[in-house]
C-alpha cells in the first residue's frame, strides 16, 4: 500500500509543477477519474483541490467513511498527505468556502468538465480577490502516458479478459437473444474478477451488427448471422475493451471475406505502432488495407481511443481526414495505451469489428488482449 | 407507434412555447436524456436543435441508420417531423454550420450540461449575428411532471421489478460474495425484460452496509449480516430504483430495531405525499419518526430524488436543513415520480435502507414498486 501513495504523491507533484508553470495557485479537480488518478479515491462524489504544497479532498456523507480510511492509510507515508473535508451544503459551496480561507489569487478549473452553470455560479461567488481560470487537460496530459503501476493494472485487466474469452464465446448459440448473451457476458466478467463492466456490453447480430454501437435487443440469433461482441471490464480501476466477431452455425462467404480483410487491417495497423508515429498513420494503415478489398467506404469510424481509468480517454487515434488538426498530428509515446478496432458495416448484411488494446513499448507495441481473433463458428 | 410521435410533437411544442416566452429562436439540446424525451431517439451521440417551427436531429455515423428509421416512421405522422443531419467533423462544428445557415438571433444552450470548454469554443465560432444564451432546465421542467405515457412506462418498469424481486432475494445466502450476488441481480433484471440496469447495483453486507453508496466487494456474507440491496433497471427508457435490506441466516435485535424504525419512517413519509406538499416535508416526516427512535443522526442523506429517463432527475426531495432555498420550497405536483428512501447507518454495525418509487396522484400517491419490505431472513 505504501508504494501506492508514493505513486499518488508523484502524480500530484507533477501537477503542482505544471500549476507553477501556468502561474496558478490551485487547481479545482472536479472530474472524478482525475480525482481517482491523483488520490486513489473512487466515489461518485468528490473534488480535489490541488494547492502548490498540498491537496484537500472534499467528499460527502455517503463516502466520508471510505475517505477517512484512505486518509489514515496515506498519512503513514510521509510524501503524500491530504486534508479531508466533508461538504457543507453543496460541493460548490464547500469549494468556495475552502478557497476563501486561503490567500489565493489564480485558481484553475477544469474547463472540459465543469458545466457552464457551475462556472457561472462559482465565478459570481469567488469575490474579487480570487480569479477563476479555465484550464484544459492538465491532469489528462499526465494520464495519457501510463506509469509502470498503471501498465501493470492494464496488463492484469487484459489478461483477465483473455482468460474469460472462451467462456464468453460459449454463450453464443442459435436461438438465444442478444440481451440474454449480454447478461451472461456481464455476469461472467464479474465472476472472473472484474469489479464492473467498463461500458454497456454490445451483442449485435444479423443486420444489427451493422450498427457500430447497437444495444442488445430481444432478437434471436440465427444460423449464418454475424455477431459483433464488444465488451470490457474494470479491474483495479482500469478498463479493458475488446471486440470479437463470430458466426452462428456457419459462415457465409461474404462474412469470411469481410472478417479476413478487417483482421488483416487490424494486424497491419498494430504492426506499425511505435513511439514517434503519428496517430493518424495507425488509422491510415488500416484504411489502406481495407481499400485493397474495396471496403474503405464501409469503415466509418476512426480506428481507436485511449483507455485507462476511463474507457474513452486520450489519445484519440484520429483519422487523417478528421478536422481536428492538433489531434491527428499527435505522435505515439511509450506508455500510451489505446484500442485498435477497424470495422466494416453493411446495413443490409451486417458488420465485422475486431478490437484489441495495445501498449506502446520502447520499440513497438504489446497487445494487452492477445486472444484468438478467428471467425469462430458458434 | 403513431401516438408515440404525437406525444413527442406535443413535448416539442411545449418547449417552443417556452422559447418564445424567453425570446429565443432556437434551443441547442445537448443533454441526451432531453434529446430522447423530445424525439424518442436514444444514442450516445446526438444533438437536437429545437427551432420555433421544427426540429433538427444531429447524430453521427454510428447511429445514422437508427436515426433514419426513426425519421421515416415519424414522417408518417403529420404533427411531428424532423430533419436529420449526420455530423461533418465534430458535433460542435456541425451545430455551428447548421445554425449559420439560418437567420437566427438568440440561440439558447443548456447551461447545466454544456461544458465550459464547449461554451467557449461555440461562442468564439458563432460570429456576430448570433448570440448564444445560457439557459437552465427548460426541458427538465417539463420532464419533472410525467405525462400519461411516461406514467405507463414507469408503472410497467415498477411492476417488472416487483415481479423479479423474489428471484433476486433467492441469490442472497451465507458464503456468497457481494459481487457474485450483484452479478446475479444484474443478469436477472435483463432476463426478466429490462433493457439494462439503471445504475451500478449495490450489494453491501456487514459493516459495508453502513456505506450508503458502497460498491460490491469480494466480502462473503456471514450469518447475522445486514445486507443492503439497491438496484434498478431501465425499461422502455424509464428507470426504476428500489432498495431492500435483508439479514443472513438470522437477525440481530439491533438490526430488527433499525429496520422497523426505517420502515415506519418510510411509510409515514409516503403516507403524507400529495399535491401541494412541500418536498422538504416528505423528508421531515421521516426524520420525525427516526428521531423518536434516536436514529435521526444516523440518517445522513436526503430522502429521495426524482426518476424517469434518468435515475436521478428533478425533483430532488431535499431536507429542510439544506441550503438550496428554492429546492426545498418546491411543492409536489400530480405526475411527479420520486424515490422515498430513508436509511440509518452505523459504521461499526451496518446500515438499513428501504426505498420505493412513488407517483404523486391527484389526491395522494401510488407506490410503483409495492413489494414486501419485511426484514427477510435469507
Amino acid at each position: 500500500m505504501q508504494s501506492d501513495f508514493n505513486r499518488h504523491a508523484k502524480r500530484v507533484g507533477e501537477v503542482q509543477v505544471r500549476l507553477k508553470e501556468l502561474s496558478l495557485d490551485c487547481l479545482v479537480v472536479t472530474h472524478l477519474p482525475n480525482v481517482f488518478y491523483l488520490t486513489g479515491f473512487r466515489a461518485s462524489g468528490a473534488v480535489a483541490l490541488v494547492y502548490l504544497d498540498k491537496l484537500t479532498l472534499i467528499t460527502d456523507f455517503r463516502y466520508i467513511t471510505a475517505a477517512e480510511k484512505l486518509k489514515s492509510l496515506s498519512s503513514r507515508v510521509s510524501s503524500f498527505s491530504m486534508n479531508l473535508q466533508c461538504i457543507e451544503g453543496s460541493y460548490d459551496e464547500t469549494i468556495i468556502k475552502t478557497l476563501s480561507n486561503k490567500k489565493l489569487l489564480r485558481v484553475g478549473v477544469e474547463g472540459e468538465h465543469l458545466s457552464l452553470k457551475r462556472w457561472s455560479w462559482l465565478t459570481k461567488r469567488v469575490g474579487e480577490v480570487l480569479e477563476l481560470i479555465p484550464t484544459e487537460g492538465i491532469v489528462e496530459k499526465f494520464r495519457m502516458v501510463k506509469d509502470p503501476s498503471e501498465i501493470d493494472c492494464l496488463k492484469a485487466s487484459g489478461q483477465l479478459l483473455v482468460k474469460t474469452l472462451p467462456e464468453i464465446l460459449s454463450f453464443i448459440s442459435s436461438g438465444r437473444t442478444e440481451s440474454e448473451i449480454a447478461a451472461d457476458i456481464d455476469r461472467a466478467m464479474i465472476l472472473s474478477g472484474f469489479e464492473d463492466r467498463a461500458f454497456e456490453t454490445i451483442v449485435a447480430s444479423g443486420a444489427n451488427s451493422a450498427l457500430p454501437h447497437a444495444r442488445p435487443t430481444s432478437r434471436r440469433l440465427r444460423g449464418g448471422d454475424l455477431v459483433v461482441l464488444d465488451f470490457g471490464g474494470v479491474y483495479n480501476g482500469y478498463c479493458v475493451d475488446v471486440t470479437r466477431t463470430v458466426c452462428v452455425e456457419y459462415s457465409k462467404e461474404r462474412a469470411k471475406r469481410m472478417h479476413s480483410a478487417v483482421l488483416e487491417a487490424q494486424l497491419a495497423a498494430i504492426a506499425i505502432v511505435q513511439p514517434g508515429l503519428l496517430v493518424s498513420d495507425v488509422d491510415s494503415k488500416a484504411r489502406e488495407v481495407l481499400k485493397r478489398y474495396d471496403l474503405e467506404e464501409a469503415f466509418g469510424h476512426s480506428i481507436g481511443h485511449g483507455l485507462g481509468i476511463e474507457v474513452h480517454e486520450a489519445p484519440r487515434i484520429e483519422r487523417a481526414g478528421s478536422l481536428r488538426e492538433a489531434r491527428k498530428k499527435l505522435r505515439l509515446e511509450e506508455g500510451m495505451v489505446f484500442t485498435v478496432e477497424p470495422g466494416v458495416y453493411f446495413p443490409d448484411f451486417g458488420g465485422v469489428r475486431i478490437e484489441d488494446d495495445v501498449l506502446v513499448t520502447n520499440n513497438g507495441s504489446t497487445i494487452l488482449t492477445d486472444a484468438s481473433r478467428n471467425l469462430t463458428i458458434c
